[in-house]
This record gives C-alpha cells, sequence and structure tokens, in this order.
C-alpha cells in the first residue's frame, strides 16, 4: 500500500492526468520537476519557481552530500527550509553523478567508494547510507532507491547484472527505509534497451512494494527512438496504481511522447541548463537568442506563456543580454523555460481531462519533430 | 535657469535633503544611483531594483555604443523601453571608461579615438556625439559632458591642462545639447587633489550654466581621507541651488561623509560587484558570506534592511551558495546590497529632515571607520 494516495482522474489512450497527494502538498501529474541540484533551481528564487506552476522540484543527494554535507543541511533544518522550498522535493539517490562526476569510482556488492569532483574528498554510498541521506537528514519527500546506472551502450550480459544488482539494491533501500508515515520510496527498473531485461526488471520492481516507480537508464544517449521503444517495452508491466517517473527526461517531444506511454512524471535540467546558453523552448520549438537574427526583434520570447519572463522582455534585450554576458539573460531564460516546461504540462493535463491529448500530441510532436534527438555515436575506440 | 526644478527641503550643517523633479519622477536627494552598465543593474531585475526604492539608476554610455549600440538602443526605442526601467536615467559621458577600459587611445583637442576593448573596433567621442549619444539616441534624462579623466596621481600641471580641457569640451557638450524642456545636462569639476584648480574649475563650470554640477576625478585610487579634502576644497565654490554629484562614489563611510559635505547624488557598483564576490554591506559593517563562520549561521543577512534579499535567507545558505558559485548567491547579495544602499539614503535623508544628521553621522562614521579607503600606493616604476 503506497503510502501517498495517488488519483488518477482521467485516461486518454494510455496517457494519464492525476494527482499525487503528499503532506506537503498536492503534485499534478503528468508533472515536470525542475532540478534544484545543490538546494536551487539555478538563477531562479523558489518565488519564481514556485510561480511558474512547479509542485515539486528535484534536489541532487551526491552534489548535497559533497556541498554543503548532508548532516550540515540536517542541522540547519532540512533541505526545505534550506533552500526555502516549502512543496513536496524528491531526491535522487546520488548514484547516477557518481557514475557521471565522481573520480576514482570502485563499485563492490555493497555500494561505490568514490572520490569528490570538488576536493577529491573519499565518500562512500550504499543502498542504506543514500536512505538515510535522502530521507532523514535532507528530509526528502520521496526518495529514490540507490542504482546502478549502467552505461550506454552495453552488452545484455552488463545489463542484465547491472539490472539484477540494482534490484537487490532496491531490496536494501527497502529495508532501510521501513515504515514512514509522511514519506516515499520509489524504485527503479534498469535494463538498458533490452525488452525482455526491461520486462523481468518492470515485472520485479513493481512486486517490492515501493510507492513508485521509476524508469532509469534512459536519456544516456539512446536518442528519442530508442527511448520511446523502451518505455513501450516497459510500461506495460508496470501496475497502473502507482506513478510511474522517467528520470532525467527530457525535451518537450520526449515529455509529449512519454505521457502518450503513460508516465506521470519527469526531471530534467534541459530547462535552466539550455536557459544559461541563451536557449528558449516556446510552442513554436526551440530559438536560441544568441542569434543574430534577433538582435533587433521587438518581440516577447512567447507571449502565449505564462510568465513575466516571457512576456516582458523582448528578444532584442535578451540577445543582448546573452551576447554580452549578463546574468540577467541567463535568469530570464531560465525563468521563460522553466515556466514553459510547466504550461506545457499544464496543457498536457488539460488536454487528457478533455479527451483529446491525441489531438495535442499529434500537432506537438509532428511540430517539434526536428528537436528528437538522435542517439550518441559510441566513444572512439 | 536650470531644467529640472531642485527643491532643498532642509539643510543641517551642510547635509541637504530636497528633491529632484523630471518628467520621469521625482529623484529624492541624497540619491544613490544603482549602475546599471549595459542596460542592466548585473544580476537583477528592474522590478527587484525599483522595489529596493531606487528612483533613478545609471547607464554606461561607454558600454552601450559598443554594444549592442547607441543607434541600435535607439532603434530599439530608447534606453528605458530597452531596459524597462521607466523612471530617471542619467548616463555618464562614456570618458571614465574610454580611460580606464579601452584600447590603443588617442586623444586630439577634440576628442578621443580609441579601440573597443570588446572587438578592437575603432570608436570615436567627442563632446557633441557623447551629447548625441546620451540625450538623443540612449534618451538619457540626465547627460553628463564628455571631460578627461585626469590620472591620479598627477602633478599639478597635468591636473591644471587637463581641467582646462574639461571646461573647453563643457562649453562644447553645452553647444550641442542646446535648448531641451524634458532632459538636463550636468557639468564635471576636475583639477585632481589641488585646491586651487579645484576651487577654479568649480567656479567656471558653475557659471557655464548647467543643470546639476559633478565633481569627476575622485575614487581614482586617492582614498577617504583625500577624497573629503577634495569636497571641503570644492564644495564651497558651488552655487546652493544646483544639485552636486560626486562620481563614482563610494563606500557607505563615503556617502555619509559626502552628505555632510553638502554633496545631493552618487553612483557606484559597489553594491552589486561586492554581491557577486560574496560581500554584504551591512548596518553593523560589511561582511564576507565566504567566510566559514557563516557556514552554519541561520540568520539573516541583515533583518533591518527593507527586502526579501536581506530578511528571507539564512548566512548559511549564502555561504553555500557563494562557495558553490551559484548564480542566485550574486542574485540574493547584489539585490541586498542595492536594498541597503537605498535604505542607507533614505535614513540619511530622514535625519537632515529631522534635524540629527550629525548624531547619524557621528554614530555611522566610528562604527564604519575601519573600512575607510586607503590611498593606493603608487604604480611600481
Amino acid at each position: 500500500m503506497a503510502v501517498f494516495p495517488f488519483h488518477l482522474q482521467a485516461r486518454d489512450g494510455n496517457a494519464r492526468a492525476g494527482s499525487l497527494t503528499t503532506p506537503r502538498g498536492e503534485i499534478r501529474t503528468p508533472a515536470f520537476m525542475p532540478v534544484g541540484t545543490v538546494g536551487t533551481v539555478k538563477a531562479l528564487t523558489m518565488e519564481q519557481v514556485q510561480a511558474t506552476g512547479a509542485d515539486i522540484i528535484l534536489g541532487n543527494t551526491y552534489h548535497l552530500m559533497l556541498r554543503p554535507g548532508a548532516e550540515r543541511v540536517q542541522r540547519l533544518g532540512g533541505l526545505h527550509d534550506f533552500s526555502r522550498w516549502s512543496k513536496p522535493i524528491l531526491t535522487d539517490s546520488g548514484g547516477f553523478q557518481v557514475w557521471s562526476l565522481s573520480q576514482l569510482r570502485q563499485m563492490d556488492r555493497d555500494g561505490v567508494t568514490f572520490r569528490s569532483h570538488i576536493d577529491g574528498s573519499q565518500h562512500r554510498l550504499t543502498p542504506a547510507r543514500s536512505i538515510e541521506i535522502q530521507a532523514d537528514l535532507l528530509g526528502a519527500d520521496i526518495s529514490m532507491q540507490l542504482d546502478e546506472c549502467t552505461n550506454f551502450p552495453c552488452s545484455p550480459e552488463e545489463a542484465e547484472a547491472s539490472m539484477k544488482l540494482s534490484l537487490e539494491w532496491g531490496q536494501r533501500s527497502l529495508e532501510a527505509f521501513g515504515d514512514r508515515s509522511d514519506q516515499a520510496l520509489f524504485g527503479i527498473v534498469q535494463g538498458s534497451v533490452y525488452g525482455d531485461l526491461r520486462a523481468e526488471s518492470a515485472r520485479r520492481v513493481a512486486a517490492q512494494g515501493f510507492d513508485g516507480i521509476a524508469i532509469g537508464g534512459l536519456a544516456v544517449g539512446e536518442g528519442h527512438e530508442a527511448m520511446c521503444q523502451t518505455l513501450d517495452l516497459t510500461l506495460p508491466h508496470l501496475p497502473h496504481a502507482l506513478p510511474r517517473y522517467v528520470m532525467g527526461v527530457g525535451k518537450p517531444i520526449d515529455l509529449v511522447e512519454a505521457v502518450a506511454r503513460g508516465v506521470d512524471m519527469f526531471d530534467c535540467v534541459l530547462p535552466t541548463r539550455s536557459g544559461r546558453h541563451g536557449q528558449a523552448w516556446t510552442w513554436d520549438g526551440p530559438i536560441n537568442l544568441k542569434n543574430a537574427r534577433f538582435a533587433e526583434d521587438l518581440e516577447p520570447v512567447d507571449a502565449r506563456v505564462n510568465s513575466p519572463a516571457s512576456r516582458d522582455y523582448s528578444r532584442a534585450y535578451l540577445h543582448h543580454l546573452i551576447r554580452s554576458g549578463e546574468y540577467l539573460g541567463a535568469i530570464i531564460l531560465s525563468w521563460h523555460n522553466t515556466a514553459f516546461f510547466q504550461d506545457l504540462m499544464a496543457t498536457i493535463r488539460q488536454a487528457i481531462k478533455e479527451g483529446r491529448f491525441a489531438a495535442l500530441r499529434e500537432d506537438l510532436s509532428e511540430k517539434w519533430q526536428h528537436t528528437r534527438s538522435s542517439p550518441k555515436p559510441p566513444d572512439p575506440i
């Protein structure tokens, strides 16, 4: 029995609209979670993030355990008080960043020992320590099990071994988490792009008794098509009663296509990261404000988006700010993109409730076709 | 007859409180102008700047003429519309940055030719071109005459020649400016630290018919004592009826001491620049949030300052943000410092009106004594 009531209000094809009720507030699904890496959604105040309509943000265990340190965050009142975000927070387990950022990583059956990318100091993450950091020290509303992040591409043998280790770590995470009345724990499905492994992982994770289920190992270079295919191979094996979360996804077209397959939750650094680089996501697709054609364009970024960032500033001004390396350019575009992603999710939710999601999907997937990620070429030997 | 009515409401010793009335709004004096270098007060939205109580901001002609270009700003509706600041703007003449930033500078009697520090492109500023940029293209409410910025230290002979050239350029600036009913032009007193030159310059600039008078050539390394002495040697020679503006000043203690001598207007990058470097100016003096002693300090920066930036964020959180190089650290501290400088000016104005400025000055100058700038040692030979 999941700790947070998850109520599905409407279905339209495989797409679902609903809400996950937590003590810190309701999360309307499908939901996009802005990423607050080290206790800040980059370049934004929490008031700005909240005004975009975000019901929940994500915090990164790896970053926070290194700086300022999980015990310190606890002494300062937990992550909500520390960062002034009173709504729900989901934390990742730290695993993904250990794989992508840390140095001198050493894996064993019980966990992973690694050196900080900041100062080289040594740290260790185990399933139980990750839960302690997330649930006890940071005070996350939703914690994630520690998993092993499979490389992409990888052989079926590697994918299977990794998927089975993640299952074992999922079990240890559940034991460490125990029974809690106001915090939830999500498990993670692995198996790379292999249908049989994904199916097995999905069925076994679903049986473990988590409060929600994440699909990991995507957004790692497989490209849009393979991501969609992997979701097609995975989602039929997941229970309808639990929220489904695709980690690290994605571009607007990825969100639309994943929702169409039955996904309820997402997180991605794209809105803020691309904002810092001058890119604005709009209903007409992405534009880069650095481009000379915006130098005297007095139109706003996208007046259809419900945010001062989207309506009040001319593209010419943003072009100038980005070209000049000014903070305000990064601020406004991060703010606009965060608002656009929330508006997109609100539009999707409304379409599902009104039974017109298929038409919306067709329209947007057509319009945003050119933004589909290609598979990342394998690293040179 | 100055174009903007300047009304002195109260005097307390030599300190004056009043207001300068412009078509775009009233400027309460003594006033501190946040610096919006390239059309943005760094790291802040104009809404945040306005909420701190600023009545006027400063724009930099040198920066704006290079990027995005003065003609472009005009085509985009002028600097107010471009940057979304509807209250008054004062622009500098460009001279100071030509001296401090540009490359391959070549002076002649009529102006200065220089290369951009951004792309090496060649530009020329003359008194008339500076007025054209400021008043016609950017649309400044208050323009400054082009002056030659004397080096510090410099010989009396150099200071005299430079001061006389600035007088001549002041005359040409007035001619180029002509009669305007809704824009003002300020002249600039030079003369380095030499009393006789400052007195001559002050008397002659005062006779030229400007709408206000600036004291230039300060905040260039002379230190707090020499700045105060130079003001003592200059201000008695200025008319009471015009606003007096000390350019590029300064620290809170400089503002208090300059107001005590009869100065009405100031500008400085200090609030935003030091904010980006982790420094917060408070009623108890400056603190640097990078310092380890703030790592678990749950107090706000300074709860007496009337701004969310000053009251809502713990020093521990700001310490973490600054140490992590996060935008939000620079944003909050720039915002706090801008609010503190405005609160300081409001407190000063109120004290003058209530005849208790002497006590305020004694209290603050004593408390902030340790922040007085020392003279900059001469460059090594």
